[in-house]
């Protein structure tokens, strides 16, 4: 079961008074990313899977009361109208792996207003950061140019939960593999593994290293060839794997120093050594960034393997995101505070070939040639339809990413994408707008 | 049971070579960060009590080895030398809630070389992540100068389990409280809550909604005041807590717009109205930088939420840690790859007045004045004592802290503290590189 105080404490503030006057009418929230980071162009849907899951799951029990009471310094019996409550509504989203732009709705939920308000919290967290972790993966994949990249990240992810995620998302945006066990075996994604600098220095050199490994795990290696110095890592492994007939398949790994220098040299060393099948993996420290100026650079890498930068989405390690009220009731509403206003009414957006996308509302007409990129995949508190398959959401992924201009794919300042507005949301806009200033603004003589 | 599976995979393919080459003698790993990141001039020990649960629960079963075989594609039967494995090693470290240094020692592990090393990825996992987040809260603490902190970054941290973490953390370096409720429950934390602008919108108007929140909570409420216009959201909140007698120990949050310049005109309104004693929250995007601007503009702001950039440690989302081989079998090894030098040896830090710090040899004497920062917490596998209590690790925190020079604990451009090498440490290097270069390098004609 969903645990339900995995939440702010507010929603459970919130929905008690909400229980209390009776307003439990249908409500939608949307949620969306306002701005994109700086170095983003565009950003893939991610998350929604495990919403999904939680709000399947969602019940507020007993124990949960207890703990809500406990908080609150309350009588548990003053709480007892949470008991039971269940996520019985619909959920409107776009399907994981999918590009989405700024102001789009990722998901919207609509159920009656104490649940839907209920499960902010946990659903903000997941579309937030899978969101910006997926994106992040994207980029360095575009980065790579076909050039297969794993996944190193464990050791540094904000703990071993999100770890695992960065193992499915990558995989979702083109990864070739991961280095973490758990999530290799629970995704069926090739497992990749080398070896540590320890591990050398284990041994009396770096020729007895190679030459345990190997004897120990049959099919390829790869030997770590930089804890000393490079070349005398690149000549003691060429010379293990030719005397034990080991090079095809197998990799050396570079982890330091000028990565585009050491792998020319490498590579000239391991051609003259008879060994051109081995290849070159690369590791330390990369991104997106540094995958992209070794591409360019012509360097002779043929593995990226990037971890702590993407693992925590170095440069942009959280997003803009919102989970706002957009009807109640049937009511379109909106907020209007400095700089956050947020448009009314549950939404679709309508994409056009290239990614020109439209935000429009949901019973609004279709552009033509658009397609809708919300899907109901909840409805009564139920998935629809069977649960999604990692391997359909990166082919919307490539098929996605491939409309978009060059400029929004490109790794340095990018220009992101911006989707339009449709006429009818503006409209219904502009009518909220002066719905609200005037109900609730103009009593005290404010004009916003 | 701990999980073994949470690994890179190269954990087990070394460990499986270890164990054949029968390379089972003690090895010593010394846990540490190499940098600081620029904007920090000192870190915060943390993640020591998560590994420590680990490594106490650590077996390797048989259901782990059939996922490593799995992954591995080889029959479990050659991996089973892996069944039953556990750790029965030694830990010291520093505890939690201390300040450390760059190149200081922040845990050392002594265990048969196989078991020391697939606790690895697990370990450098939470030290990593834990020490970001703890220095990052303790930075809010220092900029809020006494001014109460308070979490609210569950919405937008890497997953839930981290934002347990974060809670925990805050409160370790003096957080007055979370957002987070199962945190807030599980840790005995105070938890704070206010309302969301989809609150004030799902009513008529702002008085109707402030109205039915008082009434369903009784005791200090917190009204938001920013969904329309701010001036508009404090009469309401003025009018509703008089009429209700509610004033005391209530307040209003402040989330958007120019927050120094807000604060004074609702300070003002507050006052003018009779409600001195209602106290301002102000949130939306705060961190550090933010409250010590909101600081030293003299903002009559009395409560400080941090959320979205404390919980991911936006500037510093990851550190430059690293687990390495500092002692097998009694012989002191290190790396020597360009730029990553490792110090060899059994370490321990010894701290002066003023954390003018010593990275010495474990078993050296003592400089005058000063006491060692790695404690022994686990021996034979076992934890030593009781388990740490956060209130002690936070007596530590607040100890450590006022002994940091001001030029280190500043927000902007912090200087950090470095530690010094000691003549032990500084001969056995030396020592140990001669030998390296001599046994490993020579032969192949390179010098380093």
């Amino acid at each position: 079961m969903a645990n339900a105080t995995l939440t702010d404490l507010y929603e459970v503030t919130m929905a008690l008074s909400y229980l209390r006057e009776d307003m439990v009418r249908p409500a939608t929230f949307s949620c969306f990313v306002r701005q994109l980071p700086p170095q983003r162009g565009f950003l893939i849907a991610a998350g929604t899977e495990s919403v999904l899951d939680h709000l399947a799951d969602f019940e507020v029990g007993h124990d949960d009361v207890e703990v809500f009471a406990e908080v609150l310094q309350r009588p548990a019996r003053e709480l007892a109208g949470l008991v039971g409550l269940r996520f019985t509504g619909e959920v409107r989203a776009v399907p994981e792996g999918r590009v989405v732009l700024a102001g789009e709705p990722l998901l919207e939920v609509t159920a009656p207003l104490p649940q839907a308000q209920l499960v902010e919290t946990y659903l903000l967290n997941q579309v937030s950061h899978q969101t910006a972790l997926a994106s992040k993966c994207a980029r360095c994949v575009l980065a790579a140019q076909g050039r297969p990249v794993v996944d190193f990240s464990l050791r540094r992810t904000h703990g071993t939960a999100v770890a695992y995620q960065v193992a499915r998302l990558g995989a979702m945006t083109g990864f070739a593999g991961t280095s973490n066990v758990a999530a290799a075996h629970a995704l069926d994604l090739p497992a990749i593994g080398t070896m540590a600098h320890s591990y050398i220095e284990a041994f009396e050199d770096e020729e007895a290293a190679f030459t345990a490994f190997a004897l120990c795990h049959p099919g390829p290696v790869t030997f770590l060839v930089d804890t000393y110095d490079t070349a005398s890592g690149v000549a003691a492994a060429a010379r293990v794997l030719t005397a034990l007939g080991r090079g095809d398949g197998s990799a050396i790994r570079l982890d330091s120093g000028d990565l585009a220098q050491l792998a020319r040299h490498a590579r000239a060393m391991l051609d003259n050594a008879g060994l051109p099948q081995v290849r070159i993996v690369a590791s330390g420290g990369l991104d997106e960034y540094a995958v992209h100026d070794l591409v360019a650079s012509g360097a002779p890498i043929d593995v990226y393997a990037v971890g702590t930068r993407v693992g925590v989405s170095a440069d942009a390690p959280s997003l803009d995101s919102a989970y706002k009220l957009v009807a109640y009731d049937g009511r379109p509403v909106m907020k209007l505070s400095a700089a956050k206003v947020t448009a009314p009414g549950r939404k679709q957006v309508f994409r056009r070939p290239g990614c020109l996308d439209v935000i429009g509302l949901a019973d609004e007409p279709p552009p033509a040639d658009s397609v809708p990129l919300l899907e109901t995949l909840m409805r009564a508190g139920e998935r629809i339809g069977p649960r999604d398959r990692l391997a359909d959401a990166r082919r919307r992924f490539t098929a996605d990413v491939a409309e978009l201009p060059a400029t929004a794919r490109r790794i340095r300042a990018p220009e992101p994408v911006r989707a339009m507005v449709s006429h009818r949301l503006s409209v219904l806009t502009e009518r909220v707008r002066r719905r609200t200033e005037r109900e609730v603004l103009a009593p005290f003589g404010i004009r916003a």
